[in-house]
């Protein structure tokens, strides 16, 4: 593991993520000093107060002037306007990677924004920390032990691709490389297909006239099936459309499965049923033994 | 709440159900001596051993002789060949109450099965203990401050059905009335819906060559909302079939969400899946709030 250094490192985004990058970078001694990008003045002070930064900035054009390393952890649909902003100052050296929850999207920001930068921008993905909010909750145990999705650009010589995974490394992530079209369908199986599953369900019993009758009844089965229902809208609304593609091929694909269990149901077909039903029992089984 | 009282109480199916109702009845003084049915030796003498029951037998028909209240506690696909097995030797004045998921098959059975003692049976839904199984698990707090639903039949005399009331209040419930239909309807929407709905998303991934990619990235979203499909094949087959009806509507107004979730995806449509993710949001934190 190479080792992560920065003199001048640049959060742009001081919440869960962006914090506690900020904390574990620290932590380990792996940085300097460390600039919090950010509108909210009572969360950049609260950033300064917990000490998981020494100095805050609502500009983020002028606050990578001087910077070695960048991350990008604000709301994905907030992603274009800060490169916007970033672009022309963005020193020519500098390091850029990013939190965000899809790839595609993001890379094709990345070259439309900033294509004399692409060599030093290493887009990231780690998974972790979907259910808190805020620079209060950030800590540097973030990432110990999670998965940090790599995606690499082309353009990525083999020096800058180690920094950036130095940085997630000293972190304690667990790294994985991987194309920005592997990503992003990876994660439409099995993180957005659900939450809009989850949503969807959710929804469906909220619109009906014997809605307290059904909320009165459901157990804990349905709380948890309808847990990532309880997600920020605005995150979901955009990451839902950022992966679009994929998510359209697993929404038609999860409705062909609808229409087969219905037509086991409709014809009486136990033994179909049984065997889907203990299909899926068995791989979830497997995968909780076995994490794969 | 009228005391309930049994000098002979037989139990048909000594799982966790069966085996948490007995304990409670007799942690409460309300029962003289307990019968328990079953064919599975092992369990039968575990359930004498954890004093659960006074005796064992494994003929419904010649247990229930002499009983003044029967508990039916076996899988739901038994219940017709159970009551078969004792309508020519149920005492005529012997309550039956019984625990299944699904309730209008149930009545159905009781019509067809034991069409000269309907005045004397009440049917009963405990929503409890779906994760755990066996007698082992069983105990005397299962049932405590947990919902049972009652549906009784037009057949039932008021202190028949006051009888089955105290049954489950001993255990500790707390009881809702509702008729047959009206329970079959609530409990697909909030149960028996999510759980096809996860064993179909899972199973999905399973048979996707890329399965072993995908589970690998697999988070605690996707383990919460999938729980539900760690649950028995061959009783959710059984509740599946059972509630047919109820459930191939639910599934039908369920495909026309996914219907338009596709379109709100397609047509880019961030506002609507904003608003139906913040509705869905919303109605979950007022039942997590509220219970309602």
């Amino acid at each position: 593991m190479t080792d992560f250094h920065s003199d001048r490192f640049v959060i742009i985004g001081v919440g869960l993520i962006g914090g506690s990058v900020a904390a574990a970078l620290r932590a380990a001694g792996a940085v300097q000093h460390v600039v919090g990008v950010g509108r909210g003045r009572a969360n950049m002070e609260r950033a300064m107060a917990l000490g998981v930064v020494d100095e805050v900035s609502d500009q983020a054009g002028e606050a990578v002037r001087g910077a070695d390393a960048v991350l990008l952890a604000v709301p994905v649909r907030q992603n274009a306007a800060v490169l916007a902003q970033i672009a022309d100052q963005i020193p020519r050296g500098c390091l850029l990677t990013d939190a965000g929850s899809t790839k595609g999207d993001f890379v094709a920001d990345l070259r439309r924004l900033l294509p004399g930068h692409l060599a030093r921008c290493v887009p990231a993905h780690p998974i972790a920390g979907a259910e808190l909010h805020g620079v209060e909750a950030a800590h540097a145990a973030l990432f110990r032990d999670k998965n940090v999705v790599i995606t690499p650009l082309p353009e990525n010589p083999p020096d800058i691709l180690r920094r950036a995974e130095a940085l997630w490394e000293t972190c304690g992530a667990r790294l994985t490389r991987m194309t920005p079209a592997a990503h992003d369908k990876i994660f439409s199986a099995v993180s957005h297909l659900p939450h809009v599953l989850a949503y969807a369900l959710v929804h469906a019993l909220a619109l009906r006239p014997d809605r307290t009758e059904l909320f009165r009844f459901a157990g804990a089965g349905f709380r948890d099936f309808t847990r990532i229902a309880g997600s920020s809208p605005e995150m979901w609304r955009d990451i839902v459309l950022a992966n679009r593609d994929a998510l359209l091929d697993d929404l038609a694909a999860y409705r062909g499965q609808i229409d087969q269990l219905t037509a086991m149901i409709e014809g009486g077909d136990g033994k179909a049923l049984e065997t889907l039903f203990a299909t899926a029992r068995d791989a979830r089984g497997q995968w909780l033994r076995t994490g794969k």
